[in-house]
C-alpha cells in the first residue's frame, strides 16, 4: 500500500500504515471560502489554535502547499485533517461528495489524501433533488450528534455565507437545502446601491423583527430591498434601522421559504453572532429554536473522524 | 427674477427671462448611475448624440461642472435639460421628487436649475406606500403617453438596473414599485460564488424559460440561486445554461411578485435587449406584452418638457 500513488485510502488501512498517532496529536482545520481556523488537538483537548483571513479564495492554487506548511509552522509538525472549501474545485485537492443519506462513517471512510499519510481532506455531502452540496457544515452536524448536543432526528439550520437547512434521520443527513442569505447580505453591503445604509453592526431589535415579519410574508426580496433606500430618502425609515431591517428581511424570507410548516424544535448551529439572529427570527416565525455552538460541534466531529483513521 | 439666487423657477418664467431658444436647439441628457447619454436637439430632431460610461457614480461631486462642460464641448454651447440620477443625492444638484399622482406638467413645473438659465434637471417621482422613488424613467413614460405610444391608462414595466412597475391613470403615474432585479443579476455576475457561471450573453431560450417558470413559483430566489451552482457541480445542469436560467429565475420572481393578477397588456419600456427578456418572460407568465423603445420615449418626453420652459 505504501507504494501506491492512490490519493484515497480506506478506513483502517491508513492507521496501520502510518502509525503517526492520529489519536494522540493532530491538527484540525476548518478551511472556508473567506477564512480558516486551525487547532492542535492533544489527547482530545485543544492545545493551541488560531484563526486568520486566508480563506481558499485568497490563495492561488499553486500556493496551497505553502499555506498548509504555514499551519504546521504555527501548530507543530503533526498529521492534519481538514474540512470545508479546501476540498472544493476552488480549493487545494478536490474531495468527493458523499451522497445523501450519509452519516459520519460515510465521510470518514472516503477521505481525500492530499499528502500521503500526513494530510487528509474530509469529503462534503451532496443532495440530489434539488441539486445541492455542502462542505464543512457536515462535520459540525455529525459532531453534534456524536456528542449528544442534538438528537439523531432533527432539523438543523446552519447560517453562514450559505445557510443550510439540514434534515437528520437516525444520525444521517437525509436531505438539505442551501440559501444564499449571508452572501446576499454581504453583496448588498459591499457593492450595491444600499451599501452606505448597511454599515452598522447587526442586532436583534424592533427593526430586525419588522424585517423578519416582512420577509416571512413571501414577497420577492428584490422588491422589498429597494424600499429600504426609498424609505430613508423619503424620511419614512430611520437610516440607523436599515442594517437590522435588511438583515431581518433576508432571514425572514429564508425561513419563510424553507420551513414555514415545520413542527418541533430547530437546532441553529454555527457562529454565535449568526445563530443569535436566526434563533430570534425563528421566534418571530413562531418556531422554537435552540442554539448550538459551531466550534464545539466541529471539534467533536473532527475528533470522531480522526479516531477512525 | 434674474437677480434671484433661487435655483428653481416656475413654468413660463424662465422662457420669458432667458430667451435662449429652448424650442429651437437644446441638449437633452439622460444621466444614470453607470452611464450617460446626450443628444443635441435642433427643431425637434436629433442632430448629434453620444453615449459613454461616465455615470454619476464614476464622478466626484466637485467634478460635475467639468463633466457637464465636456458635454457642451462635444455637442455645442446650448441650453441643457437633464434627467436621471444626476438629480439624486449622489449626483450634481439635487432635484426634488414630485409626489404621485404626477404627470408631465407636474415635473416640468418644478425643474431644478443647476446653472441659471442654462442647465436644468428634471425632478424624479416619489410614491408614498410602500416608499419608492424613480429618476429618469418618468421622462420616458410621460413621453410615451405624449407621443401616443402607450395609452393614458396603462401598466408599464421598465427594466433596468432597477426595474419599475408603473401604474398610469389618465396620463399620470398613480403608483409604482421598484424591484432590484437588474442590480441583483449584476451583483451575482460580478461578485458572487456564481460569478464564473454567469459570463454568457443573455438570451431567450429554454433555460431562460425554465428559470422564469421556477421564479414565478414564488420560492425565495436566494434558495434557488445556489442550486444553479450545485446543479453544475453535480452535472445536473449544463454550465452554458446557467446565465439564461439565472436571468429567467430573477425576472420570473420579479413578475410573479409584482403583477401575478394583472389583466390586460403590459407595456415594456427601456433598452431593447432588456425589454426583449421581460416581454418573453411575461409571455411565459401568460401575460400579453408590447415593447416600447426607451430612447424614442425619452426624446419625446424631454422635448415636451423643454417646450414648456
Amino acid at each position: 500500500m505504501l507504494d501506491s500513488p492512490a490519493p484515497r485510502k480506506r478506513k483502517g488501512e491508513q492507521a496501520l500504515a502510518s502509525g503517526m498517532g492520529w489519536a494522540q496529536t493532530f491538527i484540525a482545520v476548518d478551511w472556508g471560502t473567506t477564512n480558516r481556523r486551525a487547532w492542535r488537538i492533544e489527547d482530545g483537548q485543544v492545545a493551541q489554535e488560531f484563526e486568520d483571513g486566508r480563506g481558499v479564495l485568497s490563495i492561488d492554487k499553486a500556493d496551497f502547499p505553502a499555506a498548509v506548511a504555514e499551519i504546521r509552522q504555527r501548530l507543530g509538525d503533526h498529521p492534519m485533517l481538514m474540512a470545508g472549501m479546501i476540498g472544493s474545485n476552488r480549493g487545494w485537492v478536490e474531495a468527493p461528495y458523499a451522497p445523501c443519506p450519509a452519516g459520519l462513517d460515510d465521510i470518514a471512510s472516503v477521505l481525500a489524501w492530499a499528502e500521503q499519510d500526513r494530510t487528509a481532506i474530509i469529503p462534503g455531502l451532496s443532495s440530489a433533488e434539488p441539486p445541492d452540496v455542502m462542505r464543512g457544515e457536515e462535520v459540525q452536524i455529525f459532531g453534534a450528534v456524536d456528542a449528544g448536543l442534538i438528537p439523531a432526528d432533527a432539523l438543523v439550520c446552519h447560517p453562514g455565507t450559505h445557510n443550510k437547512w439540514v434534515t437528520l434521520g437516525r444520525g444521517k443527513v437525509t436531505r438539505f437545502r442551501t440559501v444564499m442569505t449571508g452572501e446576499m447580505f454581504s453583496l448588498l453591503q459591499k457593492h450595491s446601491i444600499l451599501s452606505d445604509l448597511l454599515k452598522d453592526e447587526m442586532a436583534v431589535d424592533d427593526a430586525f423583527r419588522d424585517g423578519v415579519r416582512r420577509g416571512l410574508e413571501g414577497d420577492a426580496v428584490t422588491a422589498e430591498l429597494f424600499s429600504v433606500r426609498a424609505g430613508v430618502l423619503l424620511g419614512k425609515q430611520r437610516r440607523e434601522d436599515a442594517t437590522d431591517y435588511t438583515s431581518g428581511l433576508l432571514i425572514g424570507a429564508d425561513i419563510g421559504s424553507s420551513i414555514a410548516d415545520h413542527i418541533g424544535e430547530v437546532f441553529v448551529m454555527g457562529r454565535p453572532e449568526l445563530t443569535k439572529l436566526y434563533a430570534a427570527a425563528l421566534g418571530v416565525a413562531g418556531q422554537k429554536a435552540r442554539e448550538i455552538d459551531g466550534e464545539t460541534a466541529f471539534l467533536a466531529g473532527i475528533k470522531a473522524i480522526a479516531g477512525q483513521i
